[in-house]
């Protein structure tokens, strides 16, 4: 229900959570229906964008993409442009001490595939976000026996298989497993990453005026518009959302305001929006700077902001709703939750039919 | 005097201001004798530098480079890297209400060449440093008449020849003109901008860590070290400085450290031991942003704070001192100033022979 564009719904019914090649080829035919995918340049790797011209005139984008084909390099030129590789790009590992010296597998929930290979083993999961959640329920029924390492304030309701215990957060590596902040140990064959992504832009210059602290992308009006240069929109940058939501209203937000639909604000009047946003969510919310772009329980006000800002028509109330409900139950109830069903009765109810 | 490095000074007695052919002349021999020609691949561009791996741990720079004669875009590795293309990069010029509607010409000081194209015309110098007193003075000789206009605190001492006249700031352009702050309107045929010049690197990813904000490039350590991944280095941000002495000792300042003849700084070191430096400019000093790398007065400060802080071979005291004094009979005179001719005596002296 949730994951559809508020244009383009996923078809049929019954079933709320649906697979991943069943929402590859949603996409697929999102893209096809509009007539985007004969437009789209496939095989082009952009290697640089950057402004030419001065941001208190009128300046353009240089796009500089290699055809790999044909092992070209061409220069474009742009009016506008987006910034679309998400959220999910370049995986983040921290480094504990001692990690060199172990001589297990490590790997990141980015390279995640099936939980098989992990058959009759032991093996620690770094991290309680969705990944980590997600992966050790996914492990433990092939594992022998799975640890999940993690600082959340409380444990999770879910309630695990006996094959799984819960652990703080590593303070070193040894040659064949983990300490803990509590003092503990133990081995591990496998160690898994869960510990999320991080913002990277190989392709924006310098020039471009973006930068990325602790994963916090500066600086951006409403998470989705270059302050610097404001015909560069970024869509998706936010996480825990509703997605392809969001990322509608974020194109809508960015292309009514280039084309005079509504007035660009100033420099001043973007800064001074963000600079409230984020003392909101590092001082009142005890968020850090990391969490800069978080929105879960924020999402509901950041769509409306977005579309009451630029008079475009809201997200549906109950989109965001049931959202909040899946997150909810998803901590709760790991193990049935994706079994369960709903149904949309209007813009702000839903019902749970199954 | 001051223009050669400390290992390689300039050859020859007996003139202090040498021609810019005899420079470019120096430069080369210089490059030829220490073996550094041979080694450089010309005619490769740099498209685009970004680390690959983290901060944290061991990373090394990928770098792009487009090989113009065979227009193939190979992909390279390395330890470190200096980001080398200098202060007098991409020139500035700020815009001003009505310039659209201006029918003269209208140049930067970096493309002036010579003075003879503007006989018999009324010309507009914008901007009062050294290029800008340095081009009004040359072009009054063939120009019918040339207003700079400037917003220094005082009035050089330069006596400038008749028809050149001061003026403030300009307001906003006219159809043929310019409006100054003081209310007073001429004509111009022709209008130089000698504003400057500002920072881009249009070959950094955003994935460096660097940023450009009015002209203060952040986070560096000494003006040319990057916080955020020291292995890379910049060679020669500062302006108003000893251009080939003070990069001489930048290097070595980077390289000592890169190869462990002194330990590298915790990020939390260089990020305090800048933030001190900028307090004193921004605070103290009065300074803007857009002067976080302008030295002048302050140049001998910090070449000693640089070759203290690494143990090197300091610069010679002499070699400021004589820079000072040039930059002050710039301002005093400018017509004579070049005449004359210094001795250096010892390292801390020197005496003016002519």
């Amino acid at each position: 229900e949730i994951m559809g564009y508020p244009d383009f719904p996923i078809p049929g019914e019954g079933v709320s959570y649906i697979p991943a090649a069943e929402m590859l080829a949603f996409l697929k035919s999102y893209a096809k229906s509009f007539g985007v995918t004969s437009v789209i340049n496939f095989n082009h790797h952009v290697l640089r964008v950057r402004p030419v011209g001065q941001p208190t005139e009128k300046y353009t984008w240089e796009v500089m993409v290699k055809d790999l084909p044909n092992e070209t390099l061409n220069t474009l030129h742009f009016d506008f442009i987006f910034v679309c590789n998400g959220h999910y790009h370049t995986p983040y590992s921290p480094r504990y001490p001692g990690q060199d010296s172990y001589r297990g597998v490590i790997t990141h929930s980015h390279d995640y595939r099936r939980p098989e290979p992990y058959k009759g083993k032991a093996v620690l999961v770094i991290g309680a976000g969705p990944s980590g959640m997600d992966i050790a329920y996914d492990i433990s029924k092939h594992a022998e026996r799975v640890t999940l390492s993690h600082h959340l304030p409380e444990t999770p309701k879910t309630i695990f298989p006996d094959n799984v215990t819960q652990r703080p957060d590593p303070v070193n590596f040894t040659v064949d497993g983990v300490v803990f902040k509590d003092g503990s140990r133990a081995t591990f064959d496998e160690v898994l990453y869960c510990t999320g992504y991080r913002y990277t832009f190989p392709f924006l210059s310098v020039d471009c005026g973006i930068t990325v602290e602790e994963n916090f992308v500066q600086p951006l009006y409403k998470h989705c518009v270059n302050i610097n240069y404001p015909t560069m929109g970024f869509a998706g940058l936010p996480f825990y959302v509703c997605a392809c939501q969001m990322i509608d209203l974020q194109v809508r937000f960015c292309v009514k305001l280039w084309t005079g639909g509504v007035p660009m604000p100033s420099r001043k009047e973007m800064i001074d929006d963000t600079q409230r946003e984020m003392e909101e969510r590092f001082q009142k919310r005890g968020y850090k700077k990391r969490h800069a772009h978080m929105m879960g329980p924020d999402q509901g006000k950041y769509y409306a902001d977005l579309a009451a800002s630029a008079g475009l028509v809201p997200l549906k109330p109950v989109i965001t709703k049931l959202h909040n409900e899946s997150s909810q139950k998803f901590l709760d109830d790991l193990t049935n939750f994706r079994n369960e069903v709903y149904k949309i009765l209007d813009d702000e109810t839903f019902i749970q039919v199954k």
